[in-house]
């Protein structure tokens, strides 16, 4: 599959932060930089962009929870590249201060991503105008559109479709619950209710469909496709950047460094947290189950492979009015 | 996804097999056939049927790489069931005697699949007619697809159409290599040169897309699809039966009984011998490549976790003439 104006967005030390509490080492971030600019990846995300205080310090949250313009500075300059990717960090409506954001020409961050339900896309679109006042690029991220009662996600999308400082509109499986049709069914939906928005498409790997529902949101239009270094990111993790650059076949993308990576930095990692499919994700995909109950059972050893347990005891919580 | 005439052949112990030398003791075999009855599987693959030989001893070979009669039915009698799977073996063409197989009226065994390469068409489609004759249900299973020259395999194709005893022609994806896009191309090619055939699809994992490629399968109107418990089979697996019986939505299947036996048997089994997705059979899919170096290589403990070392050491044995 090849297609000129497709672009890939490396979000290994956001999504994969989320499963460590952000505490990933400054030469760990180092290492994905160097290798997300020696492989041609367009944008990089490395980290949200949470205010500080007294309950979320730097130390508990971990430095990529908070993505200072010092911290993002040392990961870019550590490595020279011809081509550097763009710099994205995400916001969390909700938990930033916008009066923190420097304007884009004093800041190392070139993109802004506004991660938000259904319910906080009005104040998602705030911050949107705020950032792209700023200077910068701009995503909204919707996420857990699998759950959202389907009038609210349109009319949020109309609202998304007018806000013209928005650059990139992005459909989220949180729940990994999607097959192939539903990224279909869902990306037309975006399509029809906010037309003049271009596309981004971040997937959950829960039943296996991260890599393929990626390439079903290509074939159907996107053009802005998410994935991470060996698929980490919460619970079964992401599409993995690896298997997507070899579907790709674009010659602006190299392979060879994202492979080097997870064989110094990320086997070692592995032996430290979790990713990945397994059983537990399988269900919890199956049953457009948000993945906190998943990883609960997953972090505990005396029933992370009880699947038939955790299998009845979800129909059990489904089962309520 | 609902259509009444899709139909569920559960391969766990013949493809799991080729990872173990066929050594399942007799009760994990009926542990597998009393949750396959129970999840209404349509068929089921008990093993190979090779002959005996001072060479291919069932000491060494384990007893279901020979499925004696007894054998299976010491496991099909272990389980009341009312409406029991059809049972199922496979021919290696070259490696059996079709001369000790019985009438279908006084063996277990309904239905013989035939594996072979686009090479040995010919002389699959002999044993086709031969166990045709014998009153069974036939399938050919043309191995390494993607690896064939695309004039040889429409000969075959041609003459496997005008086959009348042959009930099923599969497309296997031997090397784990098909993205959604190649199934739907050897698909056509399939219809088109073989139209009388009802068609199968057997998918390997190697870039977690065994269950995503079995779905485009049925999207393009094949009817028999291959699954195993908890994806086991060589190298990077299969397409995992519960995830693929969790998207079928038929009544007739029932997922439960799957997760029962992961719980109870495959977890354990998981701690002896490895299969299912990884970095290195990521790379051998992606190359078109036999799983055989990949599998090596996983069966080190040095080397099993240096993609990048086998990323080029892959290129550099591709790049001869």
């Amino acid at each position: 599959m090849f297609r000129k104006e497709l672009k890939v967005l490396d979000c290994t030390i956001r999504d994969g932060g989320l499963i460590n509490n952000y505490q990933f080492s400054l030469d760990f971030v180092k290492a994905v930089w160097r290798a997300t600019c020696d492989a041609g990846v367009d944008i990089v995300e490395l980290g949200k962009k949470l205010t500080e205080s007294d309950e979320y310090t730097r130390d508990k949250y971990g430095a990529w929870n908070f993505c200072d313009d010092d911290d993002l500075r040392r990961v870019i300059d550590s490595h020279e590249c011809e081509k550097p990717p763009l710099v994205a960090v995400m916001y969390d409506v909700g938990r930033v201060d916008i009066h923190k954001l420097q304007p884009r020409d004093q800041s190392p961050i070139d993109m802004v991503r506004i991660a938000c339900y259904v319910h906080q896309i009005d104040a998602g679109l705030e911050l949107v105008k705020c950032c792209k006042d700023l200077g910068y690029l701009t995503t909204m991220n919707i996420m857990a559109a699998s759950a959202a009662i389907e009038t609210e996600l349109v009319e949020g999308l109309q609202e998304v479709d007018q806000t013209t400082e928005l650059d990139y509109l992005y459909l989220v499986d949180s729940f990994g619950a999607f097959y192939s049709e539903q990224v279909t069914y869902y990306l037309k939906l975006y399509q029809k209710y906010a037309p003049s928005k271009e596309l981004g498409f971040h997937a959950h790997n829960n039943q296996q469909l991260a890599f393929s529902n990626t390439q079903q949101a290509i074939i159907d239009g996107v053009n802005l496709l998410d994935a991470t270094i060996n698929g980490i990111g919460r619970g079964a993790g992401n599409c993995n950047l690896e298997l997507l650059l070899n579907f790709l076949k674009n010659p602006k993308f190299h392979v060879r460094p994202i492979y080097k990576v997870i064989q110094e930095d990320f086997v070692p990692l592995r032996e430290q947290i979790e990713w990945g499919f397994n059983d537990i994700y399988g269900i919890s995909g199956h049953l457009n189950q948000h993945p906190r109950d998943g990883m609960k059972v997953r972090g505990n050893p005396e029933l992370k492979d009880k699947c038939y347990d955790f299998y009845l005891e979800s129909l059990r919580l489904e089962g309520g009015d």
